[in-house]
């Protein structure tokens, strides 16, 4: 075993060149075994191995910045940089993250979980060098999905301006998350097949060779013709040389020694040059090979085997009563369509596509075109449904507040992961958008106790035609309720008493509602009825019921799984205040001021004092309360 | 003069060809005489005078759909579709809006005051035209600098990918606001100035067109080499080429009939075309077309012959304080480099551009670059000062969570033209700041109450080294405060008494310290002294203040230029709830849940109730306050 003498990028480089296929084979058995109990995000590190040990065995990290965009392709850059050990621990508590991570160690120089931001700081970094006369490496992987970013596109827009060293490694998988959409991909398409088209170029400097003996006018002209060929560039890389980076490639991403090579070349170049590498998501492992998306990330265990991925039982989760509901309204209303940034799978939108291929638009990683896209097609009449996760929205704040709400356009939003997402940790936990949506004028915005009532919500957000209007839903399972027979439109800004009692009062949303009622039970147990109210809509708030509260002097605890800064209690304590009403006493509960690292989702509530335990202890606690009159 | 006559598209349709000219001529005069004593985008609007009349000639607006990219270069459209009677209220309370407004016209099909958002919201028009089986026209104009804003480049991606038939109307005048920058610039600049290249393309076909007479294996090779010939593309459109459009031009965007020839030959083809048009910036206008930045926007009124604008007296504004403060710091710290997305002359940067050309980095219209590559400078050690408007911030907010704030870096926010912005209106208001920046962890916001505070913020800003700060200031002059002789750094999250009272106290921050003050001056005339608090750190808040003035049971009126929805006055709620403590009463004044229209600063305060009169009131109605004890 070479691995287990591989515990530093010095170690790496003292292996021979012909002993790193091996050890790709071993790091490939590594991760397809260490996976198998934790879960992670397979595929995308199978199809690294081979790039990522050339990199290190090529380039001296820390010192050389290896920035991975989207950072959850650095497993092998872990198991490279020290961290073989701490596998087991994969994206649990206190374990190993799966991102890049700056606090696990050195060798992570740049931490993300969005996508596209590599090419930025890729440009930062050279700059940040230049300005202190610095001379190392500065060197960006960034996926053919990536790419559509917008933000990406900006940096190549910058790069190309600046001129300054730095290296782009295009890792083309053909894929990206969900099947790449977009010109860009049908170009990097074009360069992979276009092998005629180089020999066809090849032909033309032979002929042109050999047009000199021709002699005359024609010679001349011939000259000309040499000098303007320099300009006359082929389809490989002119979308990127017309953006003024030297291009390399493309080069076979399994072959480290033609990787190897093409770094070298590279090295040459004075300004920023890019590097087009090929390669397989979920290479050396057939079953993520076979369908790479469903392995880009699995959340669970598999069997190695057979590639059986070990699925929870239980009720379905908001995502697939989402995708569901959405195609039972979509066939009663031909204005609907669907629009998502590169997540249809995760969205719960397969089916629907499946259903109505016309009416699905996948715009490819892009949010910020994705919201006005929604904008102007609500414009023409369209009905917009807007699916994103909570965390990847933050991409197109601007466009909801300049498009979509000034504008008060019939957007519909449903915001998937809304609240902690668990292993994922704190690049994508969805606790920001009731804060950076609330405050928008013209937005409503909801969020359901249960599976059903996500679905009378959709039908709500179909129906509303007032403006924009959100619906946002956990990442978790439901609560295994049952479905109304058909869907009800809820009425906008109406909470609901789902629990009796006047000890005090939680004001709840989503998951927390039932969080809340476990609360009261606890607490009924010891003779104090507690009284829970689904504060569903965030925006409009239920202000009849607001001040019904107030004037029954109970005091309040609001309860959120997102940032108590600017989140649901806020919104309330604001009405309060400009009506100039005040309750017996309100509390708020709910995410603190701080970044939630990766955990399970309980684990992550706990943390933040949101268990049932939890609640019922605040409840007790709650200045100004009534004692219970017993029941 | 024809210009009389035309008060809808139809009748410009009555005009004929060899007219047209004489009514570009009229046009021009019309917008010059009319913006001397209005202001406004004059420089777009002169550049776009032929483009606009060649558009209306040939297409049938609001049928065909004219989307305006930024919508500031919009006065010629407003002038053809019957708006000609209303300029001389352009940018007035209840006058004409400086941008297109779709309750002024059913030609203005597509609200903009942001840059970059015109792509999406044609190809959304566009699918939803397929959708329901339409056949109108999609066309949108947009510049050569809106074309990096990285949504744009996202439509382009999605545009080519889609193929429906749409126009984008690259409208390239060299320019945009700023210097334009970046590597489209670059290419744009080569297909205008490669005549000479198209010569020797057009010498290659001659060549090969000799060739044959050569006969055997060079002949057949050369049948070959014509073929691949058809895919190695010209530098004219080859980028947009590259990413699906069919790309005419370049076109003399003066020239009537030629851009009416280019609209036919385009409109032949079924899918996603780009008509390249060069243009002058403030053509006609001798003063604009010899420095198109200073009359891109202008303010005030100016004098046609001279050109003299006339400009107001009294102190500096903030950002040219702020300007001249950076400089001074940059003196005496290298680490400090300004970057700015496009607004080097709106943001005060011209001087340190002038004085550290090295350290200056204007990246084009690319928010989110602009913020990602800032993170990336301060990890390595640079002191970025990210200089940008409150609105456009917002195009950045996932950066500054996910890449600035989670990895905690030391980025400077130098946010200017935070609180009302005046004639610009609605999509330009920099009121939303403070609530989306204050719910991100590590974050550390201030605004001073005048412009010798904001020398001290900013020396504060660079000197602070625990992650992120930003200080934002508003679109006005200074109150003439004196500088002292040395910027102090102020202790981060501190407050200030700046007058005492008992009755009640105001919490005021940034100009509306002064205007508490002129409240509690009223006031006082009748026997009532206010407290008032200049609250300049919205994060973190002065809590020792805030827990005192609650131990007083003290009435407190929160007052700030910006959302009430998660704004100063929110965040004291929360801090209050969050602490089990009640003060006496606590209201708040700020914006309401509304866009604000375009009007004076002064005329949009009075509106939301923010001048000294108004606050006075509020104050004299606040629950549970003390009665005056007599001075």
């Amino acid at each position: 075993m070479l691995l287990e003498r591989i515990d530093s990028p010095q170690q790496l480089k003292q292996l021979t060149l012909p002993e790193l296929p091996q050890l790709a084979e071993e790091i490939r058995r590594f991760l397809i075994e260490k996976l198998s109990a934790t879960g992670g995000h397979l595929a995308p590190n199978l199809g690294v191995v081979e790039l990522t040990l050339a990199l290190h065995y090529r380039y001296n990290s820390p010192n050389d910045k290896l920035i991975f965009d989207v950072g959850h392709q650095a497993y092998v850059h872990k198991i490279l940089t020290g961290r073989q050990g701490r596998f087991d621990t994969l994206r649990q508590k206190n374990g190993l993250c799966g991102f890049v991570k700056r606090n696990e160690s050195e060798h992570d120089v740049w931490e993300a979980g969005h996508s596209s931001t590599s090419l930025s700081a890729a440009m930062g970094m050279a700059l940040a060098r230049d300005q202190q006369g610095g001379s190392n490496r500065v060197i960006a992987i960034i996926g053919d999905g990536a790419l559509t970013g917008g933000m990406a596109l900006e940096a190549l827009n910058h790069i190309g301006h600046e001129k300054r060293k730095l290296m782009v490694v295009l890792n083309d998988n053909e894929m990206s998350i969900a099947p790449n959409v977009g010109a860009i991909h049908n170009y990097l398409g074009k360069i992979r097949s276009e092998k005629l088209y180089r020999k066809a170029k090849d032909e033309l400097d032979w002929l042109l060779r050999k047009v000199p003996a021709i002699g005359g006018k024609l010679a001349k002209t011939a000259d000309r013709v040499k000098d303007s060929l320099k300009t006359l560039v082929a389809p490989e890389g002119v979308l990127f040389e017309e953006f003024g980076l030297k291009y390399f490639g493309p080069v076979d991403g399994h072959d480290i020694g033609k990787l190897l090579e093409a770094f070298k070349q590279a090295d040459c170049i004075e300004g920023p040059v890019l590097v087009h590498v090929l390669t397989t998501k979920g290479k050396g492992y057939s079953p993520a090979e076979a369908d790479s998306h469903k392995w880009h990330g699995i959340t669970g265990s598999y069997k190695i085997e057979s590639g059986q991925v070990v699925k929870p039982v239980g009720p379905p989760m908001y995502t697939e009563v989402f995708g569901n509901a959405l195609i039972e309204l979509a066939e009663q209303d031909k204005r609907i369509v669907a629009i998502t940034p590169a997540m249809p799978g995760g969205s719960g939108l397969l089916k629907f596509a499946e259903r109505f291929p016309d009416r699905m638009f996948d715009v490819g990683i892009a949010e910020q075109h994705a919201a006005t896209l929604s904008a102007a097609m609500a414009m023409e009449g369209s009905k917009p449904i807007f699916a994103v996760y909570s965390t990847f929205l933050q991409r197109a704040y601007d466009q909801v507040v300049h498009d979509i709400c000034r504008q008060n356009l019939n957007v519909v939003f449903a915001i998937d992961r809304a609240g902690f997402v668990g292993a994922d940790g704190e690049t994508h936990q969805g606790v920001y958008d009731i804060a950076f949506l609330r405050h928008i004028p013209n937005m409503v915005l909801m969020m359901p106790k249960n599976e059903n009532e996500l679905r009378n919500m959709m039908k709500t957000a179909v129906e509303y035609d007032k403006g924009p209007i959100a619906v946002r839903y956990p990442r978790v399972a439901g609560t295994g309720a049952t479905f109304d027979d058909v869907m009800t439109p809820i009425e906008i800004g109406t909470w609901e008493t789902v629990r009796e009692g006047d000890y005090a009062a939680v004001l709840a949303i989503g998951p927390m509602v039932q969080v809340a009622e476990e609360a009261a039970e606890l607490l009924k147990r010891e003779g104090m009825n507690v009284r829970v109210i689904n504060a569903r809509f965030v925006k409009p708030l239920d202000e009849k019921m607001l001040l019904s509260l107030a004037k029954e002097h109970l005091p309040l605890l609001v309860v959120e799984e997102g940032s108590v800064q600017g989140g649901l209690g806020s919104a309330i304590l604001e009405f309060f205040a400009l009506n100039g009403i005040q309750p017996a006493s309100i509390q708020l509960a709910g995410v603190p001021d701080i970044f939630v690292e990766h955990a399970t989702i309980k684990e992550q509530r706990a943390d933040c004092g949101l268990t049932a335990e939890a609640i019922a202890n605040r409840l007790v606690s709650l200045p100004g309360r009534q004692r219970l009159k017993a029941t």
